[in-house]
């Protein structure tokens, strides 16, 4: 129901991904006239596979998380998180109030033991093709401890999403030498570097988050959110630009209709519509949150991503992993991944 | 001396920018063999407005901070310092390791009073001209207080430099709602709220970095360096997708053949060259750094800003602001704008 076109988008893109997938089967979870109204222009067999679970209400897109918590135990966000904490669901994809997903999986799935807080994991492109990169404002800060839990988390997503063995980490700082950042990236640099499993190639600046070095960048939530909105809003303002370059004059009008099929591959590779579909790591459960604005298509590639987490169930993947750290730093006598160590 | 070209690129853009302002005098601050080998390379009449001052030592850009503060008294940093600190210079200009610089200034300038710590303030390119943008790095975490300051000093230099009688300040934050963001960031939105002389508009997103709904966007040090060079990698990425884009096959070739002016403009635009010049502000004098791989247009960029900033006075326009407001808050019995609340 969320997002800014509600089941206008959602539905006509699960119809879409129903098609695409033959194995797929999809709860429509929201208020069931709405969703039947839109229903009726989609046509075919594979709609066979689609099944709506009546909401009666709607977590509002601006509602605070904490009131949407207490009051909107009816809501659809609310039901279809039940449905994969009941295990009739493998996944949920939402494009709604991406504080509210997140507060109600937390307490509606519960998180992973030995992770503190969920963390909001995207690809973002790269000269190389992608990368990954958390947190993306799940948490408004995080203890170094937290940012190891982050790096451990995101390898094995990486590792089973792109089947890359031993993924490349790399921590966002400010600089790259040892001394550079505060006490709590510099603890983190340290907790990752003494970490066996992880393959940590250090700090990472900036200018590098789209060079590729990293497979997986870790940050914490204040900082990788701006960080990635000011990208999308450099993107928005680079598109405005070369619009504007390309109409000054009839010249240049000719040249553009002449480029038109280069710059509408361009456009198309600054979208980031193109990555729609971030998800919520460290819960016991998939959810992906898609973007509010996404259209039919970019919402299928949520759905994609949600479809592709649960079948190689990211969750149980990182809680194994975790359960072995856990059993080797208890035997080593050192703190566990679990422990709290704030600074 | 410094930047990854050295008096190479530093000696030609002095020549360029004295024949530029025919009443600028440049004291060109370094080993005099080097300087005088590059300055052979230039004619003209304009030559009789430079003078070299011979310092020996050299502060290396990889250099750290504090031993470069204890080691290199005698280097051309150092001595560039100093000339304004006696008054023989109204500004010094550097293409050097900008963490020295940060040190060194403060302790040969000092401090304005009433101010705590230096920011690195820099232009940025938006859909309706341009911003400034501060703190960019020259702290790693700053108290309310202290992004108070920011804003303070920052609304000074937007308001002489580009004849703004009330600059627009906007808070980088994750969201726009009051509850959104760190403690740190929350209270410093109620102390610039609060404060009379500055034209707050409340929370930018980093989607709105490149808007221009603000004229002066406050952030701290380490978020504002890694939202820049991050979105300086992206341009990167950018443009090297693109030059991709129109070399694929010959009839992409010649569509960029014909687009070469259309390409060379977008290019230019995209450049962060073109706005080369950061401020440290706060300083009892005026310091811009330059960017280490600035070419021999860019730098002059630089020394643009350091001329506009000195002929403005743009450190006792600060001085001034200051002093009223501090008078102001001990009359009304509040904290004053010097006073340390660190949270």
């Amino acid at each position: 129901m969320g997002g800014d076109f509600g089941p206008r988008v959602t539905v006509a893109a699960s119809s879409d991904a129903l098609k695409r997938h033959p194995q797929l089967q999809i709860l429509l979870v929201g208020q069931s006239d709405a969703i039947r109204n839109h229903l009726r222009r989609c046509r075919g067999k594979h709609l066979q596979r689609l099944e709506i679970v009546h909401a009666d209400d709607v977590v509002a897109m601006n509602e605070k998380p904490s009131l949407a918590l207490r009051n909107r135990r009816e809501s659809s966000m609310w039901k279809s998180l039940e449905l994969v904490a009941q295990g009739r669901a493998q996944a949920c994809i939402s494009a709604g109030n991406t504080g509210a997903l997140m507060a109600m999986s937390r307490l509606v799935l519960g998180m992973l033991p030995g992770i503190e807080r969920p963390a909001i994991v995207a690809a973002i492109p790269t000269l190389k093709g992608h990368s990954y990169m958390l947190d993306l404002g799940a948490n408004i800060d995080s203890s170094a401890q937290q940012l190891l839990q982050f790096a451990i988390m995101g390898s094995v997503m990486v590792s089973a999403i792109d089947r890359r063995d031993r993924p490349l980490v790399g921590l966002l700082n400010v600089g790259s030498e040892d001394n550079k950042g505060t006490g709590c990236v510099r603890e983190a640099s340290r907790l990752i570097q003494g970490h066996g499993g992880l393959n940590f190639i250090g700090y990472l600046e900036g200018d590098d988050l789209f060079s590729g070095r990293a497979d997986l960048v870790v940050c914490d939530g204040f900082v990788g959110n701006i960080a990635l909105k000011s990208c999308e809003g450099l993107s928005k303002l680079l598109v405005r630009k070369v619009q504007g370059s390309f109409r000054r004059n009839p010249y240049r009008r000719l040249v553009a209709l002449l480029a038109t099929p280069i710059l509408r591959e361009l456009k198309r590779q600054l979208d980031p519509g193109r990555r729609n579909g971030a998800t919520l790591l460290g819960l016991k459960g998939v959810v992906v949150k898609s973007h509010g604005g996404a259209n039919r298509t970019y919402f299928g590639y949520a759905i994609d991503q949600a479809l592709e987490e649960a079948r190689l169930n990211v969750p149980a993947l990182i809680a194994d992993r975790v359960a072995v750290e856990v059993a080797r730093c208890r035997s080593d006598g050192v703190d566990d991944v679990a422990s709290h160590s704030k600074n």
